[in-house]
């Protein structure tokens, strides 16, 4: 490919809409534009890059005998009622009518097309285990699309699915799954990509997990054991507190405290601490807005994937009317006797604890002296806290949790029996009995990846492309094309690289050396080959690495086989990283 | 791959609702099934062979100079609405709204998204010639789904657009990729398509072709001359007419033909001959209703895209009112003073015909002895009938037009500027001129193309598949399973086939040869190898093609190499086919 014919265009200035490097790279490289909010179409350059991701994910798809199957991005809404999803998920899902009135809908995932493409097939226990997948198009409608192709509406995805008939059956093949998503990321560029436990969220079932690129870039928040290998996603680590209790219990006192309706402000009016405080937070279930309050600790924050997990249902931030008796501001586990009968929960972190301050439901004023013993005997304790950077670790019990931004770059869920079950989906075993299928399923975002891998690997210039997604192995670069002899040689090198079998991409415009690389830069192509009137006077081509590690002349004949051996290089580092899984 | 994990269901009974062989084939083979009315999913063996075709696709685009993009499925209506296209097409397009309310369609062709993604690019006329295309997800919301994936609703499709700063060089291109599209349809193994001239209809643009398999069960209708190469959609197709003109002229005469509303009717009434009559065709033009009548020689039918084209606006049937002052059933040319003022229009079948019957404007009357020239001295007569079976070639003058059946595998259009124009994408020019860029575009439909390969290929009890798609290239079929030495020689022979980089599917199944082979039919794939005890004994394996034209026994130990031989053979013959071109 030559660069002079190459569509799209590449430029310095970084777009004032793009607040991520990745997304500025992909627009000032060529890579992308936009066509509506979160919605890109692909140039070249990352069509090569997400064709190569494409290939890497088939390949280790089929190793772990995955059968690639395509579902429709348009389906019957009948298949999302089926499962119950239709209406259980938020406007997210684009739902629309087809000419006959019909209601359809955009896949954002494909749990129910599985189901229905494997439900007959499955009818007997001999055809398991199997796993399907696809790469396709899907739409999200995502209400906050961000940071380029890190959040988008439309994208490209592999998803898979996988049918067992035990618990057991789905664990082994789940391992399996995990360790072909860590070669996946190794091969893709980005080995350090950590593992960390999940909530599963709408997808139902019970384990999960999330592959992590650590940026602080990222929109996810991790909990990491800096002792241990524990490594969680904030929504699904759990809070572990050491509570203290003082020696002595001072007795229940109501205080004035006026217009000090913050944890901060009641500290300050009575010189109390956080940590001796009450926290009141208060929700409202969705179902039916009644009121849930959730006693804490003043220096934690309630993790609401926990609580709406205890619940089974879902909440929102509770709007507090006058109606419903509650003291904003003033809210106290002792006397709350308020006209809405709200749901009352307990952290954790208050079990045992004494000489708390906390609300007196009544305006203005405050409880000292909370002993939650002898003032709440009748309160459980559950987990609802948020775990702390520099909290107690779950699984080492040290304190040495570190919380962490990061980009999740892929998932993988043990979904149990939530979609064959609503489906009816069915085998009968060697018995003559029925049985739902287990499923697991395993999802990557193409273009998060992309974008994930230039996160992790550029310069202030540009992506730095790990060979194996590079939209090209190798630029060749003629300086001076106006010099005759000098692009002659590049032009023989062009045609020799390329029947050896090198992907590459050939600058030979008349531009200058500064125009020249900083558009290599952009593009990011791992290998630079220059070819120069100074370089063909003594008979030599350099060869520069991307990232700078590499930088030397080899002798103008020896060039094409100095490059196979450095493709070679370059990619064994992440084949064996791969292959250390 | 082993036939006993293949996820589908191969069963013999033909669904009752399978009208086309391929349809039949590819739902009791295990390779589609449906999702919704013209929506399905695709089991591995149909995904492989869209993979192959797909990559045929890429290389010969690449081979022209195409470089891969990608577009969005989702679009915002407002990319339409500037073409103008959101308004003129009709519901196939499907339109929603977004959570924000913003209007959306989805993609049934990318022109809009190939300007957008362009447009700043193509800002000078240095960067022109360019071809961009992709394969992707496409829907279009028909309303008469039929025979499998002939005509669905969400379908993949490679579209490419290409742009130009001449029609020369359009020209040019366009000659380039007319032999890009032979050659595929050769190397996809229906090198017997041809290439027929066609109406541009919705996209607009002058020159267009429609690369066509002829079938009797394809829904358009091709007119092909037996002597010389003209070939032509019907609706594109020129009809000639040597029209006779009797010596005398008869004056003209009404007379009473009760009842008698058909051209039939009345040469039965009155003893005349359909190609004495004129046959008067009403519509009324969608926009205002407004009424258009045809006159055309009794034994032809109007061809509505002449008519449209003509018009400039489309039209419908009409529905005859008595306000309209029509004389339904007794139209004529003489005398005709409707109330409504209908458009009136003449065929060139009439020109220069006397002794004519027709009808003669009022309720049971006809006129006998109607002569064009005297009686209607002012009609203008064009082109706008349907060429007949048997009629004359517009090139070689011959009567040798025979109307054939065919499916559109494939279209390529001259654009022209109808994009560039309405979307306002312009280039400078050598002299600081400003220009429209002038368009063409190219498609295939890749699920399509798989189904007419089937109508094609197939037998009595299955797709015959060529190699070059063909979802394996070898089915390995152990007989008598049970049997250990047999089983463990095939095993063998998979391990040194796989090894050998052939794809071969592998039917170890403790299965009757009966179950086996009619399996091995429905899947198509085009070598079989046969490992039996029989054969063992004799140290041989059975090589069958599935098309039956080979069939040879070869020693055991040279299977692999006679495989790899035959493999090469059949592409061979698609290739050179390809070559041709």
């Amino acid at each position: 490919m030559k660069l002079s014919v190459l569509v799209g265009e590449r430029f310095k200035e970084k777009p004032s809409d793009c607040v991520v490097d990745s997304h500025a790279f992909m627009v000032r490289g060529g890579y992308i534009k936009a066509v509506a909010n979160g919605i890109y179409s692909s140039y070249m350059p990352l069509r090569r890059i997400t064709k190569k991701i494409e290939n890497i994910l088939r390949e280790e798809m089929d190793r772990i005998d995955g059968q690639e199957v395509q579902f429709p991005v348009v389906m019957p809404a009948s298949l999302w009622q089926e499962s119950g999803r239709y209406d259980s998920i938020d406007n997210s899902l684009c739902r629309f009518k087809d000419r006959n009135g019909a209601p359809m809908v955009l896949g954002m995932t494909h749990e129910e097309a599985a189901v229905q493409l494997v439900r007959e097939y499955g009818a007997t226990y001999n055809r398991y285990p199997f796993m399907i997948y696809q790469i396709q198009t899907k739409f999200r409608d995502e209400a906050r699309p961000r940071a380029g192709l890190i959040r988008v509406r439309e994208f490209t995805m592999k998803d898979a699915y996988s049918f067992h008939t035990s618990q057991e059956d789905l664990e082994r093949y789940y391992a399996e799954c995990y360790k072909a998503y860590q070669r996946i990321f190794a091969r893709a560029g980005i080995p350090e990509t950590v593992v960390v436990q999940s909530d599963s969220g709408m997808m139902g079932g019970a384990v999960s997990h999330e592959y992590m690129l650590l940026t602080p870039i990222g929109e996810d928040s991790i909990a990491i054991c800096s002792e241990c290998d524990y490594r969680a996603n904030m929504e699904a680590a759990e809070s572990i507190i050491e509570n203290e209790r003082d020696a002595e219990s001072a007795p229940l006192e109501a205080v004035h405290t006026p217009d000090a309706h913050t944890i901060e402000a009641v500290c300050e009016y009575l010189g109390s601490s956080p940590l001796k405080s009450v926290k009141a937070v208060v929700y409202q279930k969705n179902m039916d807005d009644s009121y849930v309050i959730v006693f804490l600790r003043g220096d934690l924050d309630v993790n609401e994937t926990k609580l709406t997990n205890f619940l089974g249902e879902n909440i929102h931030p509770a709007v507090i009317t006058e109606e419903s008796g509650i003291a904003a501001g003033f809210i106290g586990p002792v006397g709350l006797d308020a006209a809405c009968k709200p749901l009352v929960l307990f952290d954790n972190s208050l079990k045992g604890t004494n000489n708390m301050v906390c609300g007196a439901n009544k305006t203005d004023y405050h409880n000292k002296g909370l002993d939650m013993e002898r003032d709440c005997p009748d309160a459980e304790y559950h987990d609802f806290a948020k775990i702390l950077d520099g909290g107690i670790c779950p699984k080492c019990g040290k304190h040495t949790i570190t919380v962490n931004r990061g980009i999740e770059v892929g998932n993988i869920f043990q979904l149990g029996t939530k979609y064959t079950k609503t489906m009816d989906m069915t085998y009968t075993d060697e018995n003559g009995e029925i049985h739902y299928p287990i499923m697991g399923c395993y999802g990557i975002g193409v273009g998060r990846l992309a974008a994930s891998v230039c996160e992790a690997h550029h310069d202030d210039y540009g992506p730095i492309w790990p060979i194996t997604i590079a939209p090209w192995q190798v630029e060749l670069c003629c300086m001076k094309s106006t010099d005759e002899p000098t692009h002659a040689e590049a032009d023989k090198l062009y045609d020799a690289l390329k029947k050896a079998g090198v992907e590459v991409l050939y600058d030979d415009r008349k531009v200058s050396a500064g125009v020249m690389f900083s558009d290599a830069d952009l593009l990011g192509v791992p290998i630079r080959v220059i070819v120069s009137p100074r370089n063909l006077k003594e008979n030599v081509c350099e060869i520069v690495t991307r990232d700078k590690s590499v930088s030397k002349k080899v002798p103008a004949d020896e060039t094409v086989a100095a490059v196979k051996e450095l493709i070679a290089e370059l990619t064994a580092v992440y084949e064996n990283a791969a292959n250390a899984y």
